[in-house]
This record gives structure tokens, sequence and C-alpha cells, in this order.
């Protein structure tokens, strides 16, 4: 094997059974494009370049990973997978390991690719190859009696005894770049589809006395690719059934791993607890005992110790502080901070604030743009009126508030330490410190007053 | 085959291991009954007539299909299915082509059907069969040299010989009406049970010369019978895969096929993406683009290109424009029209109103029996009082309101173009245009006041 | 077999692979632990005394379980399962059968053990095997040319010919307490890992001239234990399908079985339905054609005949009266009573107070701590201000009340029967029976206001 590697990564077609606008290897997997999945795995073999070969929606695959560190070559016209293969190879060094993926075969692993790579010994070309119960439609790998492979046969041309091989081409291979240069050189597309097909170059290979081996994958899922909604489905469930599984190996309690889905990274502490029908997409991570109930959505959130979110709440770019406790029916919004032992309870929004140490707005209220001291009781109904219709103001409420339910308090305005708000007030100017405020008329009752009646429709 | 096509559905079961008050036939399947999927599929073979026999809770049923052009036959006692298919044939053509279906096997396709139907060329007698792994308990159909069906053996009159033949009868049959008829007319009720069977017409049409094919129905799910709640959900399961798969194979991404119910119709553009645990009910239509939350619920509802429903969101008889965004957490209840770029925010209900182009209404607020002009922003714990105990009364708002938080407008109530409404307000008149408008108390501080404390228990 | 019956459930082991700081034998399965389970079922064949072996984090063991009646026998040492049976013996009679099991079995099932201890004839020891498709890794069953139980080969000591044998041990037996003592106090550790085999006594016995028998177990989820918690999720979804089956068997629906979750009890009266991912927890009964939505979440709780549960619903320590409505979105929190025909709607909490007949809270409401008459109707935004900070207090409201929406009603205070309460208002004082009460600013208009422009940022 030569001392460093280059990946090719076919990601040109337009799949079009997706029937999609969107080019096939952006369709997100966990939501990740599927070309991303294969990406990130590319690049934990540490290969010297990685080489993408777009064509259809190609703009729109560039600009998806235009951070990504790739060269990307271009197949203008769709005239096979050699041809494709062919776009990548000037950006290729010639002394290196040349390894082909596809950008829509999401879950190949890292540790399987290695495999591949170091099967490649000086000369050899190295196919990965796996054995299906049902091998029909597959290229078969036919293997002479020395064990080494012979060629590829397509399913349509294939003998009687060629179809009940069950040993199937997955696509993947790896082998010197010069001499995949020099083959694909020679590949030819006197076919029916007039197209230059990659796996010619075996029979260009073996004519040439190079050995052709092949490293078989008994890990289905990872060398399955996706065509259709309904296979990208299946990889869907796949993918997450594995990342439920590494979780509870870790030490976590999933209720029902087949209804838990993972976009992005979840860290977890000791002994966190997930219940059933719970989505986490971005980074999250949960502390020590962290319980999170039935169908809460988490997006970009730091939970830490012994907090309790209730069902039914959805929290996204915040952090819960330690034995919090959130929900249900809570929705805490992008750039929340809740302290130690806070609380927030049901119909509640919370939004770019910070709610501090053991305060707690329990129910049906909306903080937007405040920050709120300790200790602080925020009753019912509350309101933060923090948009005049053009611009945002903030409120400041100090440590140990009492806000009475149904107040509105309209930006900017600050509560003192210990203040209390009488409830329904219509807060516009800043309260002092421990003392009553509030806003109220007097209560009246009109006598004589005759309710409405029904009006006949 | 004849040229027209009369259909038999036998309906009259009580279904006691469904342990249910509702007849069998009634219990529902993706909310639909099941004699409602079998008059369905019916209907796709453009019979001339369908014939329903119904028994156990007979006024339930028919009650039921009252908009249903079928023709009711009752059987009044339940003597067995021979019985039940002669209490239908009064209104059956002798010209015709008998189909026997079954009330409480609802997933058999018109493919299916229309092959059983096209067998019967001149005399024959076509049976629908299966092939089960294991066929324990259903009748066996016996063949006799030339592949023709001799007769049915039953579970427990089967030889040794004959319990190995995994060919079953469904039940399923058609054949000319006339010769239906006879055959009946000769089938004899001396069994233990005293029943008269349905097929005890194979011998008879034998004894007749007549021939007896078989029509095999490879798809397991069409044939499946309900007999109790396990079956039920089994059955239930089915049918929502193969919508599931209908839907991704269409174009539609499923994040998990296996979470999503379709209990109606579901039409969707493209690129539509529908996250998990939605369950879609009544006629749903989703434009280009559309995205669904985990965990919403969309009844009777129309949804444009390019709108965004949040997870947790509720959605019934509504009409929801393009580039909308509602939920998470909203309810949009039946009458409500949002046009384009409108958005309806976290508990939030909206019923029997429109809300304008561009206009918001983020947080904890109800809006009833509302026209709303666009660009307008109502502020959090807004609510329109449309009723007055007697009556619901109309609230409208011109275009680029802005209603400040928790204010009330009491219907009837008109707010012009332009208006502002400062938070708190209890709206009682109509507003001017342009102006600033407000019911305030003036905020006072109470010195001295002291807090309430804690009573011993 | 002898009179009674005494169990051992041995329950001292650490579980590393559960990566956790519980004891493995107290982590939850459908909410009960593990050991919680193999004692309700010890308990249903009603022994003389149930034995528990603890060990690692015993304290927190016996405190889980300081309610039940049990022996609990200390093992300080994990020197094997002989030795942790030996710490029990001396509290078990000598003329009892003892039958051993295991804290982290928890679904054996009472009758197979029935069987099991009925097996103890006279001098017998009884295991419990299994007849695995895969035996790999278990002890195989090496049974005489008679079929009985010769001895037990552990997998790395068993050759080629006994691997290939698909009877395994479970570990439970039951045998004359007698003679377990006195084979246990023949065991030795000359082993690798110097323990005492429990096992071992199967030699013993042979030796001793006593029959060893099996029963064998059908039903593979019963002898499945707990190691780590990949297992615990297929256990708890194996649990979860029983339960789900049994419902459907007795009469319930539900949409989707694998998405049902009971952690505890459900009675159902008859024709139940209960639609996709509901969780139910501790005791809770339904009555007669009540329908549960989708994402439910029922704890503790009485639901009566015909009542609605709209879906997306927490209901917790509350009883619902007949033919109400409750939900969607409805929190009912502890204490909660709603009579007949009540509703409770979206966005709306009720804590610790009684709803009478027909009376409505339809939107946004918080009401806590309240008595409420028959026939009301409270208006959305409406809060019962129940809390000053430091004290809890009582809200009452008469029949036919009328609140407009966005009242508060600061407790304590009564609104007498028929009252009529202006929308906005904030109610400090008891209010008169059949008259309008309400607290008001009035409505202005500020000419030539201007609204705030945009700040440039």
């Amino acid at each position: 094997m030569s001392n460093h590697l280059e990946v090719i990564i076919l990601a040109a077609g337009q799949g079009t059974r997706m029937r999609s606008s969107l080019p096939k290897v952006l369709h997100p997997l966990a939501g990740k494009p599927l070309l991303g999945h294969v990406l990130d795995t590319a690049r934990q073999l540490e290969p010297t370049g990685i080489h993408v070969v777009y064509g259809y929606g190609g703009k729109q695959v560039i600009d998806t990973f235009e951070e990504e560190s790739v060269h990307w070559a271009e197949q203008a016209e769709q005239l096979g997978t050699g041809h494709a293969v062919a776009a990548a190879l000037p950006g290729v060094a010639e002394e290196a390991t040349a390894l082909i993926l596809y950008g829509d075969v999401p879950l190949i692993g890292p540790n399987t690719l290695q495999r591949l790579v170091e099967a490649v010994s000086g000369e050899t070309l190295v196919l990965l190859t796996a054995i299906l119960d049902d091998p029909h439609g597959y290229g078969r790998i036919i293997r002479d009696y020395k064990g080494q492979v012979q060629r590829i046969v397509e399913q349509k041309d294939a003998t009687t005894e060629e179809r009940s091989v069950c040993e199937v081409n997955t696509g993947m291979m790896a082998m010197p770049a010069a001499r995949l240069k020099e083959w694909l050189g020679r590949v030819e597309n006197n076919n029916a589809q007039g197209e230059y097909y990659l796996t010619d170059i075996i029979a260009l290979a073996r004519a040439d006395g190079v050995a052709v081996e092949a490293v078989i994958d008994d890990d289905l899922e990872e060398i399955s690719g996706v065509n259709d909604r309904v296979q990208l489905a299946a990889l869907e469930r796949s993918y997450q059934r594995r990342r439920a599984e590494e979780l509870m190996r870790s030490g976590a309690t999933l209720i029902d791993p087949a209804r838990f889905d993972l976009r992005g990274t979840l860290r977890v502490g000791r002994d966190v607890s997930i219940d059933v029908n719970v989505v986490v997409e971005g980074e999250v991570s949960l502390g020590d005992g962290v319980t999170i109930g039935a169908n809460c959505i988490l997006r970009d959130a730091v939970i830490e110790e012994g907090t309790t979110v209730e069902p039914m709440t959805i929290i996204e770019q915040a952090r819960i502080g330690p034995n919090c406790q959130v929900g249900p029916f809570a929705r805490v919004r992008p750039g929340t901070e809740m302290a130690a032992k806070a609380k927030v309870g049901n119909f509640v929004e919370v939004k770019k604030s910070r709610i501090g140490a053991g305060s707690k707005v329990n129910h049906l209220s909306y903080i937007g743009d405040t920050i709120m001291g300790a200790d602080v009781n925020v009753g019912a109904g509350t309101i933060t009126c923090n948009y005049d219709g053009a611009n945002k103001y903030q409120t400041n409420i100090g440590d140990g508030v009492f806000i009475g339910s149904d107040t509105q308090l309209v930006a900017p305005v600050e509560v003192a330490d210990g203040a209390t708000i009488g409830a329904g007030s219509t807060i516009t100017k800043d309260t002092p410190a421990g003392e009553l405020t509030l806003s109220r008329s007097k209560q009246i009752t009109i006598k004589g007053w005759k309710r409405p009646v029904k009006k006949s429709g």
C-alpha cells in the first residue's frame, strides 16, 4: 500500500426515482445530506485528498459543502461510472492509492474502508463485495480456482450457474491510482448504452497480470445505496437503530429505541433516560440523571445534571442548568439560559432570556429579551412586551420579585429586587425595590344589567 | 364473462371476538369502516349493482352507508354463508356475473378482483385462493389431475395428505349469477351446525360438469379477514405501510414510514417532507416543498407550497397559503384561512378567521371570527372576545395594525388600518386608523405595603 | 411436593454492563423496577416466604421495597450463585420447597413457575430449561438415556456434540429446601474464578441418586435476563406488546399496538379506542366508549364513559366525568374533578379544582384551587390568581357564571351564581349574583401619536 490515499466520491447522478428537485446526494439522512455522511467517513481515513465528481444539480451540491476541503470535478455528461471516475483523475496523484466511493451509499463505515485500502498491497486491485441471500439484480463476483476475482458478470449476462453466486459487487474499490488511470484510459464504450463502465477495469487488470482481490463486507446496511425514498427511509431507520444501540450501550435508557431520532450528536452523562418519540437535533448534551419526557424535541442544547424535561417540550439553542424543570408544553427558544433549579412550565415560551436560579415561570407566559434574577415568581399569563413594532427592548427583573398574574411588562423596563406587581397590571415604568406596584381600575357592579340573549339565526 | 357484474358483500356477522357493541363491519380501519373499504373497492369494478347482506346491527350498518347506492338484503337468521348469499339473490340479475366479497376482508384489491371476474368465462366458477406457509385451520383446495378445483376440504375433515396442501380458500368467488342461484337452491343444511355452506356449491358445480378454477392471490394482506382487534390492528398497520410506501414512491419523504398514519386521502406536491408520528385525516393536500414537523395532526386541510408546519401543531378544516409558518404548538381550527407568509405561533388558537398576508400571531392568543388584513402584528396574549354568552360576533382588523400584548378585542369591533393598540387594553369600541388607542390605568406604587407571609398550616 | 413454598430471589449483582449508578434490579421496566416484577410474580404463587439476596447497592434496593413483606439476606461478597443462594438459606424452612428466581429476569410468569414447583414431587430437583435456535453461550442441558438431566455443561467446556444441544439452562429451579441446603454445603469453589456455582448441585443430586428433571419453557421472553440497556429495551418492548395484545383481546382498539406504553394498570370499558403514541401510567380506568387521542399521557386517572380526550393532552391524578371533552393541548393536573359534559380546551391548565357539569374552560386559561359550579363559561385567558407568593387561596364560582376573557380572579374570591364578569377585569372582591361586574379603564385614542421607527443597528 502506498503511503497516501486519495478518495474519489461519485456524486453526479440525478436520482430520477427520488422524484425530487434536489440532487439525490443532497437528500438528508438523519438531517445530513447523503454525501455529507460519505465525506465524514472519508475524512476519518485521513486521505491526502477527497475528490467529488458532481453533475446533476452541481452548483447546489457545491454550495452545500462549500466549507469542506474538497476537490470538485465536473462530469458534464453522464457517460457511465468509468467516465465519472475519469473526471476526477487529473487531480489524483499517481503514487496514491485511489479509493472509489459513492455519494448515495451513506452508511459505509471507516473500518470496512480501512480493511479495503489496507488490502491494496503493491499492485492489487481490491473490490468491496458482499454476500446476499438474494443476489438478484446485482453484478456477481466470479472467482477463479485460486479464489482471486476473475470478473464481474452482470445479472443479464450471467449463466444459470453464475446467477447462483451470492457474492456481489458493491462498486466500492481501491487500487494504485497510476494503474487506475492507465486502465480507465483503455476502457471502451462499445456497449448498448454507449457508456464507460468502471467494472471493465477488472478484465484489464487481469490481462495485465494484476491480482484482483475482494474484501467481503458482512454488514449489508453499510453497502446499501439510495435510489428512491423507500430505500432512504429504510436506511434512515438502520442509522437510527445503530445510534440508539450505541447510546444504550454507553449507559442511556431509551424506552423505545425504535422511537428515537438523532440528527446530529448527543452526548450523555450517567443514567440519562429518554422516553418515547424524542427527536434530538444538532449538538445536544445531557448531564447525569437527566430525564427527557415523551415527544420532546431538543436542538443544539445543553441540559445539565438532574434536570427533568417534561413531555411535549421543545428546547432549541438553549442552556438549561442543573436540577431545573422544563415543561410539559414548554417552548424554550434560542438564547435562553436557565440557572439551577429554575422552572419553566406549561404553555410558556422563553426567548433570549436568562431565568435566574430558583425562579419560576410556571404557566401561560411569554418571556423574551429578559434578564431575570433569582427566586422570582412569575404569575400565569405574564407577558414581556419586548417589541413595539419596530424595535426590541430589554426587561430586567431583579431577585426575589413577585409578578402577579396577567401582568404586561412593557420594555424597556426594570423591576427592582423584591418588588411585587399586582395582578393584571400594565407596567410601563420602572418599579421600585421591595414595594407593591400595580395599575388597576376599580371593580364595579352594574346593577340591573341584562345578559344578551341568543339571537334567532 | 358476461357483460355486467353484480357484487354481493356479506356483512351480517356480529363479530363476537371484537367484544364490541359496534357491528364488526363498522369498525374503522384507517378511519373508515371495514365495509366502506370493501364498498370502495367494489365500486372500482363498476358493477351494475352492489348488494350488501346485513344482519347483526343492521340499522346501524344501513345508516352508516345511507348515502351509498347499495341494495340492502337482510339475513334475519344466521344460517351460514350460503344462506347469507341467498338473501341477496332476488335482486341479482340472472345474466350477470356474481362476485362474492366479505365486509370484514377490507384490503382486497380491485386488480385481484378484476382477475377473478375475468376468469369467469362462460360457465366457470372461479375461486380466489392463496398459498399459505401455515394453512392450519383453513379450508384446503383439492385439485384434480388436470389442475381444476375438485373440492374444498375443511381442516377438521382433512386427511393427513390433504392437510399438507398449502392452497386455501379465501371465500371470495365469482360465477354466473344464474348458476349461483341454481346451485344455492340445492345446497342442504344436513350438517352438525344445521347451516347452509356456500362452499357446497363447488361439488354441485362439478356434478353439473362445470369447471371450477382458482385464481391465486399472492398478496396475503388482501385476503386477511378481521375477527378480533388484534387482527384489526395488524391490518391497520399493513394498510398504513402501503400508503406510506405509495407516498414515498410518489416523491414524499417520510422520516419514519412506521410512524405515519393516513386516514383519508393525501395529495402531495414535489419534495414534501413529513417528520415522525404525523397523523393525516380526511382530505389533505400539501404543496411543493411543504414540511410537516413531528407529531402534527392534519385534518381536511390545504397547505400551499413552501409552508412549514412546526411540530405539535393541529390543523383542521383550514387553508394555509404559501410560505406560511404554523406552530409549534398551534391549533388551527375549522374555517381558518391564512394568506401568504402569514405566521401563527406557539399556544395560539385560530378559528373561523382570515389571517392576511404577512400577518403574525406569534404567541399565546385566541383569534376567532376575525377578518385580519395584511402585515398585522398581534401581540402575545391577545384575545378576540367573540362570544357574549349568547351570540358570536365578528372582529375586523385592517392592514398594518399593531396590537399590543394582552389586548382584548370585544366583538363586534373594528380596528382600522394602521391603528396601534396599547398593551393590556380592553377594546370595546372601533378604533380609528393610524392612531394609538388604549385603555389603561395609572401605574402606582403602594409604599410600605408588606408581602403576605406563609401561614402555618 | 411439600405443602409450602419459599422463594429465593437473587438480586445482588451490580450489572456493570448497565453502566449505571443504580443497582441493576432497580432499573425500571414499564415503570417498575425489574425486581418488583419478580416479586409481584412470586407473590402470585402464595409462598410462605420470599427471600431476596441483596449485595450491590443494598440499601437502595431495600429502601425501594421497604413496604414489601420480604426477608432480606445480604451477600456481602460476590462469590457465585451458590454462595448467593446460601446467604438466604438460614431463613428458609427445611420442609419447604425452595424456588430460585433472579431479580434481573423480570418477565417470568406465574403459570410457568407453578408448573416448575409442581414438578418437585418428593425428592426431585427440577430445572427450568428452554430450547433455543441459537444456544451459543448458554449452559447446555445434557440428558441421560432415560431423559433425565445428567448435568449442565457450560459453553467453554462443551464438546462439539454437546454444543449441538439446543436445550439450555435458565438458572431457575425448584427442589426440597432441605436437600438444597445439604447440597450447597458440599459445593466447592475449586475453579478458576474461585466461585461457588449453584449448578454444581446437579451433580451432587445425581450422586445422591436424586432424579433431576427439567420443565421446558416455550416462552423465551419469560426467561430473558437483563444485562445491559439494549436487553432492557428489548424486554420493555416484549412486555408492552403483551399488554397491548391483552387490551385488544379484552375489547379495546389500539390504533398501533407498537406505539402504546402501559406502565401500571389500565382497566377499560367496552369500545375504548386509543390512538397512536399514548402513554398510560399508574392506575388508569377508562369507561365505555372513551376515546384517547394521539400522544396523550394519562397517569392515575379515572375517565368515565363517553368522554373524548383530544390529542396531546396530559391528565394526572384526576377524575373526568362522563361525556366530557378534554384537550387538545390540555394539562389536567392532580386534584382535578370534571363533572359530566364539562369541557377543558386548548392551552388550559387545571389544578386541584372542580369543574361543574356542562361548564367550559375552552382556551388559554389557568384554573387552580377552584370550585366551579355548573354551566359556567370561562373566557379565554382567564386566570385564577391562587397564590400570593406565600399562601394558596380558593376561588369559588357559582352556577351559570359567565367570565369574560382575560379576567383575573384574585383569590380568595367568590363569584356568585349567574354573575357576569366583563372582559379584562381584575376581580379582587366577591361579585354579586346575577349582575355584571367589571374593572375597566376608559378606551382613549391618542391623536397624533407616531409609531416608533426601526433604529439602525
